[in-house]
């Protein structure tokens, strides 16, 4: 069973004001998600967040997002699927110049908040976000959400030639279908570390755990998302980790 | 006798507003210096003049700038050498995600407005973008004023790993050492279409000619800045265009 | 009969970017909607933009947007309300400092690009802007698209003690509702300069006019955007000043 | 004798990011400093900041800045004068529009970071800011830093009738003359409570106080400038402010 990795959205501080505590999380992860400018992180912070993660071997995804800073990417912002694709590009090129600089190349894409949710219902945006991955460099692969059935996500990636990441989630509750339940919900965020732990592990085994309405549910994910942006979430990073390592 | 080459700043549209005739200008030209979103440009913009300038055969630098597209990035920021080598690879890195898209690479590196002037001045900021090009890729060539003494910027980039590109401007006065007439000067612009062209003639053949004091000056240069933005400027550069074919 | 009035949006170059031709317009209409940094503009542009309306005597509106100079405020962004509310108080003011200096004061508000067409179907962001105008200065009118049926905006805008101001298109095509025709329909902008200069007199004088499928549409406006961007437009305007002149 | 006033820097996060610790200083001081968006600060923290001061009785003032989010306005931008009132005056009415929603109203400016520094050396931009506050709002004060000697700026500002507020600092060296000793020296800031204590209470009375040299140095200031952002510099607020309520 190939080990699944733990990725971690990194380098997100922009100007004088600080997010996350990169220097602690970046140890502990395999790929660090890196913000490219248009939702956080800026020239600077790009080059040292890179460095941080050449320094710990940890491999570099891009980040991209929607062009808005004041609302940290998560606002959609209706773009056409040609915007959309132009702006991924530059995204990725801005942030693969500090990996040229320091040795290394951008090793997958995985796009951040309202894009990478606007992915899951618009063929074309999905479409949009393929051609700048395929175009940007061949076999370039592109992370997006493990489902019940991702079907239709192979077959739109395959049509573009462009490998797919599946991610999953520990801290968040899922709908029946592998969808994350959205944040409205009660119960859609996990704050229990013992839980966020069990969960993290069912998913890492392949194992089945339980939805929002306690169904089961399975997922294949070749990597988690993890937060090591305090203590609390510091704590279950270390355990996770130290779990995964002795599998 | 090498021929001398005709670059244009290029792309430098921002959104719905336009500027410049690159359609028109770019069949003329050998080198477009392209605005890579810090004082004009945008995603889309790069993608389309990129587009256009490998559908003609022109080679394609990068016109960094620093972040201001209020002031079309012709006010001096006090940015420090690392933030002003982090900003110059960031823009490299986005303008050549275009490039590969497009089956091509960035061919040099000209800094554009108050970048570009600051380097005159300012050893540390010369060596920050020499070290954002060095760094970016190996060979990777900057383009500056030609002077009368250029041992400078040549003991600078040789210490980096830098080639150098010099390039002259056949619409400006000069000063005696070979620097540009500032603006504020009388007669710091010439706007004679004949002028012009002496004046480009006279450069491109490595022939002196009169600075702003009517003194001959002589400079090496491997490349004419033009403009294309406007009937009479267009109509300057295809007779530049078609005298060079003719030498 | 109250006379129609002109309204036109302007103000929107930004930096070296320029955009319609205010001095030629700017005497032939009654009110202007000024940009105010958000879509198009900047604090430079806007203080000489007031100061063409204060010269000819035109009356000054606000013209908020979402924030999105790149997109000219023509993408809807999902701000919350609150966001809108802060947004576009933060406009009012930052025009209004220039009215001030002006010796003159912000006379009404009407919202731009994808903020005016959401306004059409959100309650919510509608009353959004509606605090926004009521908390700004007490009786400050917001301009709507006049409908056949306003009834909702009345009674919303009622609610929270704001004058409206209705207006209409004379080069757009309506709905049997009075919504306007969406641009990607075959038909929805007027091109023919008799065409639009006979819906406009016939909104001005409030009688009936073909909506998209030539059935009669009547519309009671205050005002009538027009255009003055280019020498086409303002051909148009000028002959609309004088017949409504001449009324 | 007039009672020195406490003054801070506050509204300054930005988005998700997290500046200060508004909620906690607020109520020990007497000016609140609020960034207008342009180095920090956006509509909702600006309307949320105002609301803040307001129901702590607080004094709002406008903290204008040069347009630069990245460098939070530290940086120098070469602007005109003339670009300089203008965005300025755009600041303040931004700001000021959340004051009139929140019944009260802009009570003076003190520019931030970059271009308050400019203002000690440069007459032009120093008129250009009186002019954006006498055209304002007539009598609408500018704080600038107390000197050993003020004459030049009372000169100007008393030709552009524009009232002056002076702010000394407690946890800044001085220099002979009353400027702030330059943050590269080493003694520059002061991180001893006590001394910053001292300092305070020295300046609250008008006693003279050592500047960097060891030599005593008198200043006359209306207004003394404090931080509260984090748990120190609130313990040394506290008893700054418990020590002036008993003078």
């Amino acid at each position: 069973m190939k080990k699944i990795l733990l990725n971690c959205d990194m380098g997100e501080s922009f100007g004088v004001w600080r997010m996350g505590d990169d220097v602690h999380a970046m140890p502990l992860v395999d790929q660090a998600n890196l913000a490219c400018g248009f939702h956080a992180s800026d020239p600077l912070t790009m080059q040292r967040t890179v460095a941080l993660a050449v320094q710990h071997g940890v491999s570099i995804g891009a980040h991209p997002a929607y062009p808005d800073l004041l609302g940290f990417g998560r606002r959609h912002i209706a773009c056409s699927p040609e915007e959309v694709t132009a702006l991924v590009l530059y995204q990725l090129g801005a942030l693969d110049a500090f990996c040229r600089a320091a040795g290394t190349q951008l090793a997958y894409v995985k796009p951040h908040g309202a894009l990478y949710n606007d992915l899951v219902r618009d063929d074309a945006l999905f479409n949009a976000v393929l051609e700048a991955c395929a175009s940007y460099r061949k076999g370039l692969p592109l992370m997006v959400l493990a489902l019940a059935d991702n079907s239709r996500e192979l077959r739109l990636a395959d049509a573009a030639d462009v490998p797919l990441m599946f991610e999953a989630f520990a801290d968040r509750a899922y709908l029946a279908d592998g969808q994350l339940a959205p944040r409205r919900l009660s119960g859609a965020v996990h704050h229990d570390p013992q839980r966020i732990f069990q969960q993290a592990l069912a998913i890492a085994q392949g194992e089945p755990f339980a939805d929002i309405d306690g169904k089961p549910l399975q997922l294949r994910a070749d990597s988690l998302c993890v937060h090591g942006d305090n203590a609390d979430s510091l704590a279950v990073l270390r355990r996770l980790r130290a779990s995964l390592d002795a599998l």
